[in-house]
Parts: structure tokens; C-alpha cells; sequence
């Protein structure tokens, strides 16, 4: 489907919405930064330390996977369409991919299986993450760690016995550790709570995005969960503190929708069907009308208002409706008013197949 | 269905839409006021002149329809419930059947056939009215005029060398008639000419209103086209230029389709599907908003952008999700906002009647 990514998906397992409290917690993400002893970091790295920096990463990674193929991509030699695919599918980031071209050896590198990855060459040297489908903090820092440990055995890596594994930016030093989790919080929104719930978050040591990253809008009723620090404490502590309050945020949602039933049950069942209505038959849609539409539906299908569609299909429309998406399937690129055409035949032809 | 009722839908023969044009022209109306001679108008006449005037006149209507059955109601005789009913479904007046309750001697004769009913004891002795499918006012007229005869034969109607007909107001006097088509415009809405159609109607001498009659907004892109004079010309030519008017209305009406279709087709399309999914899946809807997504799905079958649902079942539901009718099948008074939800029911079954 992708130009220039071999398997037909890589690194899109999460999609599958496996994990446990899926209906919620989205995708878990762990991510562990790291960079080389000896080597320039980020604006201070020349073209020719960062090619050779992606060699020495592509060829640890490949060796780290063996048996299995890893998928190794160096991004300036795959169109800019599949670039931005990647940067669809959470596997780069916009600095990775750059404004308008990726820098020398910026790349990729996607293990088999489906959740683990590498960024190289993006604000630190490697950016190793897993993403799981939903809350599976330990699982996925135990991924990471295993896959670090292996690199740290064939490269490198720049540490400190005092300030821990160093990064080009100084908070992200000492484990290089991100965690986060991908929430959906509809019964907080439409309760009024979520306000009063973020604040909480905050107040223990957290932060909240949207689903976009910093600054961005909570579209869709998504919140991103994310520890803050990164020193000081184990990475086993650092994921231990965000999983107990992302499962009471859980459990806060989830009783939230059950006020919501009782207090409000033919204006959710109605919002529900409604969303359901508009997605199958609407024949335009912008991405940010069609995630709160998502929304609707997600919700539905969690209180089991609606028997179908799946989470699978809400995750693979929320992916697959992106405009570098939308243009790989079409295969040239498309203008804007005729993208959200596009967007709702995709969007029927996911929900059809799940009737 | 109808407590009171004896024909399942007696007087809704129009609801099927074989009329011509009637995707557009929903309903073509005919009405002639006549009055007894001899006999106190209006507030003047006692309830003993009332009953009177209701014995007399149901007794030439039987006759008039032999050897088959005509529909004969005494207002005062039937549950409010079906007097509302037949308020709904334009067989009474608000008039007719009183604020509270209606008086003495108000009634309704409905001919078998379908088309022909009079109501007795409004604000007129006899109102024959002739309701037919699409724009159809000569056979309307004719019908109307054929029971004006028989009825003339056995009752001595008051009539004035000079003024013709008398009425009970004198706007009505002369011909006694008053002659109208629903037509549903959304194009000419969309592409906002419908204010010079409307202004060029009232020039030519005719009025227009919404679907509820003089005051009402208008819902749904619907309006109604009628005489204003009913003096000192013929029926027919009443009836002709109104027909004239009319068909010009309904070529400006596919014009500005053809115009909708051609600037702005994935909005219409987008607008009709929606429409649809909507009627389809919500689950709660007032009358109001059903009325408008109905336009959009009446359009969108006009114009073959969807196959299914008939213009019968469009007509059907606009007069079954009406208060009364909706009491009827719950056999009992509803509030409001499970009306809503109940009307949201009916219209999904009747939808999926149609696929």
C-alpha cells in the first residue's frame, strides 16, 4: 500500500486494540533516548557524522532483530509521501522528517513484530519506542529496555554515572525515558470533570497533550498522559507513578459514563447513532469533524449502544484518513475539498467491511 | 389505527404521490365554502341550529355517495385525540375542532375514494375540500365541483345573483373557492431566489405561506400557493391562472436544481446523505428538524442521488410522527421529549419498510 515500506503495515500492531482497557487507553508509548559517546548531538552533528551515525544504528538494529527482518529506512531516499506516512503513524516525528526535507541520515528503523521502532538521527541519536495497544506501561518499557540493552551491547552509548544516559535536550537526560498513554475521555468531557481530572494530572507530576502532541487541541475527546521528569528516579518508578493514575482516570471515565447512561441516556444513545449515521452516509468530512464523530462512535460501542463497528475499524479510519494516507491510496496528491471526499469513501469502505 | 375512524386511513389517498410533478407539488387542495339558506352564520348560529345544519347535511352527503360509504364524524362524539388527527391530517381545522372542544354540530364528512371530505359547521355551513396527489387543480375543481352539484340538489345553498356564493367572511363570497398546492423548493432556497419567486407570486395576485397555514414559518422549504380573490371570476379561471403560476414555479424550482447540482454537487450530495443517515440512526427528533431532513432526503430522491426511501413513505412519515397520530399508537398522552424518541422510532420503521 505504502511506497517504500515493504511489510503491508509496519508498526501498526496497537490498531488492533488487543490490550487491556482498549476501549479507553488507546496506545501506550514508551520511548528510551539515547545517543553516542563521542559523536556530535542534533544542529551540531555534520551530514557526514549523521549518515555514519544511521549506518552504525541501521546495522545494530538489523543484527538486534535476527533472525526476523527489521525494516531499515533512510528517509531522503523514500518519497516525501511515504515520509509523511510515517509521520502519520507515530514512527517519525515532524523534526525527523523535517519542514521540507529530512536531514542526512535521518531514519527509521522498524523491528519485526510490530511495536518497537528507532528513530535515528532525530533530536537524539536514537529514539527507541514501543507502542502497544492499550494500557501496557510495563510491557512496553520492558520491550524497550530489551531492545536498549541489546544496541547498548554493539554501540556506544553516551552515559553518565552521575546524570544518567545524556540527551541533547538536558530534561529529557538521566533514563531518557517518555512514557505516555493515549486516552479516551468523552464521559469526563461531557460531564465537565475533565478540567478538574487534568488538573490532577498535573498536580502529581504529569503532563497532558492532545492527541497531536504539545499545544495541540484535545480533538476527539483524546488526552495524551505523559510523565514529565526523567531524573532521578527508575524508569521502573517513573512508569509505576503514571500507570496507577492513568488506571484511576480509567475508572474515573468509567464511571462517568455510567452517570452519563442514567442521567443522560437518549441524548448519548442519540449522539451515538447519530455519529454512526453521519459516518456511513456523510459523503465529505474533514479529519477534525470526523474525530469527534469517532468519538461518538467509540463511546457507543464501548456502553455497547452499537454492536459494530470495531475498535480495529475506529483505530484503522483514525490512521488511514490522514491526508498522506488518503494520497498513497490515490497515489498523486489531492486538494483539500476533494480529500474529505476521499476521507468519507474511505471511511465507508472500512465501516461497510465490518457489516 | 384510529380510534373513531372506521377506513384505516380515510381522506390520505394523496400520501401515495401519483399525482404529476409531485416530487415537487406534494398536494393540490380545492375547497368551496357554502352556507344554507336561511340559517344563522358562524357566532350567530345556536347549538340547536348547528346540530341541525350537521343532521341535514351528513344526510345529503350519505346520499350523495351512495351506494358506497362516506366517513360520517361528529366531532363531539370522538376522542380529542382522533379530532387532533384529523386536525393533523388537514381534515379539520383548529376551527373546527375548538381550542378546547369543539361545538355543537362540528363535523367531518369523508367521501370513499379518498379525495373528498367536508367539514360542517366551521366558519362556513359546508367546506367541501378535495385533496389530491401532485398538481392536479382541474380534476381537483372537478371533483369538487361534481359534489358541489349533488350536494346543491339536496340542500338550499345561499347564493346571490350579484355576489354569488355567501360566505361567512366576505373574502370568500362569490365563488366560494380557494385553491392551493404544497410545493416543497429547497432549490429555489439554496440558491436563494426563493425571495423574488415569492414576491413575483404575491404580484400576480396569489399568497403564499408555509405548510401550516397563514403565519407559519417555513419548515422544511414548503410552501403553500393560493388564490386570493375568489370574486368576480370564474372558478376555472381562478384555478387557471393558479395552475399557470404554478407549473413556472416548478420549471424555476428544477432550474435551480440543475444550477445546484452543477455548482455545488458534492455539497447537495453531501446534504442529502446526511440527511439520511441521520433520519436512519438518530433517536431522538422534534418535528421541526425531522421536517427539514426530510427536505433533504425529497430532494435527494428528486434528483435520483438516493434510491430508496419513496416519496410515499416521505409523506407518510411527515403526517404519522405528528403529535396525535404518535399518541394514537401509544394509546396514551406522551411528553414531549419521549415524543421526540418515539417519533425517532417511527420514522426507522417506517424506513425500513422501504429497503
Amino acid at each position: 500500500m505504502t511506497a517504500g515500506l515493504p511489510e503491508a503495515n509496519p508498526g501498526l500492531d496497537w490498531l488492533d486494540a488487543s490490550g487491556p482497557h482498549a476501549d479507553i487507553a488507546i496506545a501506550t508509548r514508551v520511548r528510551l533516548a539515547r545517543n553516542l559517546e563521542g559523536r556530535r548531538y542534533g544542529s551540531l552533528a555534520e551530514a557526514d557524522d549523521r549518515e555514519q551515525i544511521f549506518a552504525e544504528a541501521a546495522r545494530a538494529v538489523h543484527r538486534a532483530c535476527r533472525p526476523r527482518e527489521a525494516t531499515l529506512l533512510e528517509l531522503a531516499e523514500l518519497p516525501r509521501r511515504s515520509q509523511r506516512i510515517l509521520l502519520e503513524r507515530r514512527l517519525a516525528s515532524q523534526e525527523l522528517i523535517g519542514g521540507r526535507a529530512p536531514e542526512a541520515g535521518a531514519g527509521v528503523a522498524i523491528c519485526p513484530g510490530g511495536s518497537l521502532s528507532v528513530m535515528i538521527n532525530e533530536e537524539d541519536h536514537l529514539r527507541m519506542q514501543c507502542i502497544m495497544s492499550g494500557l501496557r506501561l510495563a510491557d512496553s518499557l520492558r520491550l524497550a529496555s530489551g531492545l536498549d540493552d541489546e544496541l547498548g551491547e554493539m554501540l556506544p552509548l553516551a552515559w553518565h554515572p552521575e546524570f544518567g544516559f545524556l540527551t541533547s535536550c538536558p530534561t529529557n537526560a538521566g533514563t531518557g525515558l517518555r512514557a505516555s498513554v493515549l486516552l479516551h475521555l468523552p464521559g469526563l468531557v461531557l460531564t465537565r470533570e475533565i478540567a478538574g481530572t487534568l488538573r490532577a494530572i498535573t498536580q502529581v507530576g504529569l503532563t497532558t497533550r492532545g492527541l497531536f502532541g504539545e499545544g495541540s487541541e484535545f480533538v476527539g475527546n483524546f488526552f495524551q498522559i505523559s510523565n514529565q521528569t526523567t531524573l532521578g528516579r527508575s524508569e521502573e518508578d517513573l512508569v509505576d507513578h503514571l500507570d496507577r493514575t492513568v488506571l484511576t482516570v480509567i475508572a474515573k471515565e468509567r464511571e462517568a459514563r455510567k452517570v452519563l447512561m442514567r442521567d443522560a441516556g437518549t441524548i448519548t444513545e442519540d449522539k451515538v447513532w447519530r455519529a454512526y449515521g453521519l459516518l456511513r452516509y456523510a459523503r465529505t468530512l474533514d479529519y477534525e469533524e470526523m474525530m469527534n464523530l469517532l468519538s461518538g462512535l467509540r463511546l457507543g460501542i464501548s456502553l455497547r449502544i452499537l454492536p459494530t463497528p470495531s475498535f480495529y475499524a475506529l483505530n484503522r479510519i483514525m490512521i488511514f484518513t490522514q491526508t498522506a494516507h488518503l494520497e498513497a491510496s490515490a497515489a498523486s496528491a489531492i486538494p483539500p475539498e476533494e480529500r474529505k471526499v476521499r476521507r468519507a469513501v474511505r471511511i465507508r469502505r472500512i465501516l461497510r467491511e465490518e457489516r
